[in-house]
């Protein structure tokens, strides 16, 4: 009897994790924040060399005014269908002051950093790997894991003389955290050599039962910056203070109109597009393990936004996060002055459903119907003289959601891959919270893509202090290693 | 027939002007940024040596923790009354980058820097000095204007051979724009040597026509910073968005519950207090001279925050001002994230009858109204998991308002200074909007104090790009010349 992949992968890093850590950790000491362009090119080269050195064809593409992709394939004889891969390097900006290693350090940990773990050397070959030391960099978990688990199950199966079953093709991006502004050129310009009968995403996170998961489908992302404007300059606030109008007191009172005391946004319309949920839905919904009591405890807070909310029910509602507030100074910087703006940055995660253009089009009338003047630049002097309700808004590129049945062959299949290597019970989820581009593969490589994430749920993803439990990394090397040899020859669709 | 005092000092500032020009920038070169101890300490030694050349005694103080005050006095023989002057020597923090010019560079301009004016070299004897030009620094208008001022009056004075009218008592603070709060430690201490019938500050602005002004009073503070707390760190705002608590929404959501869209604070019980206005103060204020459209021009808006309210009237009200906020980031360095915290930070400046623990202790019922648990730290661990509502809200020092009555001789002698020294109608001002620690000189050295301001009132005071008029200095100089040569036997008080 053949062995099981799972089986060939753990021997494999039982003897090698070592070197699977090193070579991760050279990986993620390559800074990789999105729109650094130079370092975007180092993470690129790196990234061919470590396939090319696994067998595969792989090239690195640049167009205009773009962060770099890498477009490649890895063939085998026999193949029962083709499966891309999709991958993004970059990570988000780091606010190095606030993070307690070095972001791009790779600092190996005893386990989780907030909760008092050491500093661990890296393992040589005669040292035993606890699966719960965590690797810290940017990138660790969003998006580089699935690199290195990728590259550790090719290793496995050839060590092992295992053929592939699949054949890959490759799509690794260099500004998905910068709302990948180009990947549908990249797509549109390399579609005929990113032919697949499915796409794979290994982002985001495991289910936070520590199960693992398959998500069908992920919200897509609408956002903007919003700045209001007061006097033309900062004034002495005892001077001018309740006279002169202050738009830090002013934003904030636009804010309470768009949100409710119970966590329902209340811009007219921003519901009415969203798909209802259907019965198979509901009872997917209803089967997840229910995880709010330990995540408020994990994550430090002592109920939901909604009292009584069940977090799963919520992602399937698109949500308006206020990600950051900003005017004038606070604390010991504080200044006695009626600020000149003030400025909210908002991210809106968008359900099955919601256009991303007609939900910035609903915060626009909303602001209109306050009495805003909306602009898409600073005022003018003139504007500012003229109008006594002024604002900017600043859109960020944005996209929709995507879902897919969960009744397919391809659910089928994944959901047992998922078994076969982890050996647990497998999340099904409708769709997973985080925003990814999903749309792009199904408009422009009219193909079907889930999410298959390997990173824990602990892991400060897109925060300071982003880490990857090694467990995970284990884990994902069991699942592509199972993965390339299950049989896909019921989704084949040519 | 003797010369008029203000005829003495334009003849010297005419010949001199270059070197009073220049003694004042160099006084402006040195940083005087409130907190910072040993560049205080230096502003103190040059502010000793400034009165000692002209006479004066002078000691320079310093208790335990605290910023030096100079203590000192000028006496004369025959003096008609005893005359205290209080100026501060510290200024409020800079942020370099929003500055057009260096902080401490007294750089000489040509105008108004935002109108495009060019920079000016520093007159010589042969120059004319235009007194349109403005000197840019931290400290220019306010406070260290004052400083000069009467120290080239004096200098007037003893070239020109005049004696002075009245005996001067110095008390000059180095920590006003930290909340004054040794202030009272040091008149308690010093009590005995700054005993006088009157004392005078020369803080804040001229009126805002340009007419110069005399204030019976000024506002009060009270203020705070207010923080509400989500997860214990940024959480992504995909994953959790709408499920975790965003403590930046629900900060706007509370700011908003504080003040209505017509400008009326809604804290329950925040107007309780203020005195009504009074027939005479309605009478001052219906007297001044309009101001709206001009500062509105000027200033860079298009209306007040109430709509068709007068400026003068909202003086005589307590005032809530959001100075900043801040949560996580915004623009090109926002991440998205859920905040970790929020916070606010709040001047409130109170009118006569306000009593600022009591106004804060409205501000804290108004919290718990709206189900917040107050802190005066930040949270614990359990605190974060046991409230669903939790806010530390940080006091900062806080005094009350003071008023004197505008048919007292101090009034009447004080207005026809300033109507001797400037030759032109003078505004009669029930109140100042600033806040000044008048209600020391009345509980602790047990004297009226009023206001004469000297300096510009588009100095961006305690903002970027901080300035004092030239002509303003020279309104400060025949001022204090006047002042010097009053017969003030009608407030003596012993």
């Amino acid at each position: 009897m053949t062995a099981e992949a799972h089986d060939i992968s753990r021997a494999f890093r039982d003897e090698h994790g070592w070197e699977i850590l090193a070579e991760f950790a050279s990986l993620l000491r390559i800074p990789n924040v999105t729109g650094e362009i130079d370092d975007l090119r180092r993470n690129a080269a790196a990234i061919k060399t470590l396939f090319e050195d696994r067998g595969a064809s792989i090239e690195v593409v640049e167009l205009q005014g773009a962060s770099p992709v890498l477009v490649g394939e890895l063939r085998t004889a026999d193949a029962t269908a083709t499966v891309g891969v999709y991958v993004h390097y970059d990570g988000q900006p780091v606010d190095q002051s606030r993070w307690r290693v070095g972001p791009f350090d790779a600092t190996l940990m005893s386990g989780p950093i907030h909760a008092g773990a050491a500093e661990v050397a890296y393992p040589d070959s005669a040292t035993e790997i606890d699966p719960e030391w965590r690797i810290y960099a940017r990138g660790a978990s969003d998006d580089k894991t699935p690199l290195a688990a990728l590259a550790a199950a090719l290793d496995a199966l050839v060590m092992a003389g295992r053929e592939r079953s699949i054949d890959l093709v490759f799509l690794f991006e260099g500004e998905e955290e910068s709302g990948s502004p180009n990947l549908d050129r990249y797509m549109t310009e390399l579609a005929p050599r990113l032919e697949a009968d499915l796409w794979l995403l290994c982002d985001g996170p495991v289910h936070q039962s520590r199960l693992p998961q398959v998500a069908f489908g992920a919200r897509g992302y609408s956002g903007f910056d919003l700045t209001f404007y007061g006097p033309e300059r900062e004034l002495h606030s005892g001077h001018y203070g309740n006279w002169v109008p202050n738009p830090a007191m002013e934003l904030a009172q636009f804010l309470a109109t768009c949100k409710d005391s119970a966590g329902a946004v209340t811009i007219p319309g921003f519901y009415d597009d969203t798909w209802p949920m259907s019965d198979a839905d509901r009872s997917a919904i209803d089967a997840l393990p229910p995880v709010e009591e330990t995540l408020q405890e994990e994550l430090g807070f002592a109920g939901p936004e909604l009292e009584g909310a069940s977090y799963s029910d919520r992602l399937m509602r698109p949500s308006f996060n206020v990600r950051g507030l900003a005017a004038a100074a606070v604390g010991s910087e504080g200044r006695n002055v009626i600020p000149s703006e003030a400025t909210a940055s908002v991210d809106m995660r968008l359900a099955a459903g919601d256009d991303p253009t007609t939900m910035l089009r609903r915060v626009v009338a909303h602001l209109g119907a306050a009495g805003y003047v909306v602009l898409e630049a600073d005022p003018t002097p003139e504007q500012r003289r003229a109008h006594r309700r002024l604002a900017r808004l600043t859109p960020s590129p944005g996209y929709r959601a995507v879902r897919i049945p969960m009744d397919s062959d391809v659910a089928r299949l994944l959901l047992e891959a998922c078994g076969r290597a982890s050996g647990m019970e497998v999340v099904a989820l409708p769709t997973f919270g985080g925003s990814i581009p999903l749309y792009l593969f199904e408009d422009l490589l009219k193909a079907p893509v889930a999410v298959l994430p390997i990173a824990n749920h602990d892991n400060n993803q897109h925060a300071p202090d982003e880490n990857v439990r090694v467990a995970n990394l284990w884990y994902g090397i069991d699942l592509w290693a199972t993965l390339l040899t299950t049989d896909f020859s019921a989704v084949r669709r040519s």
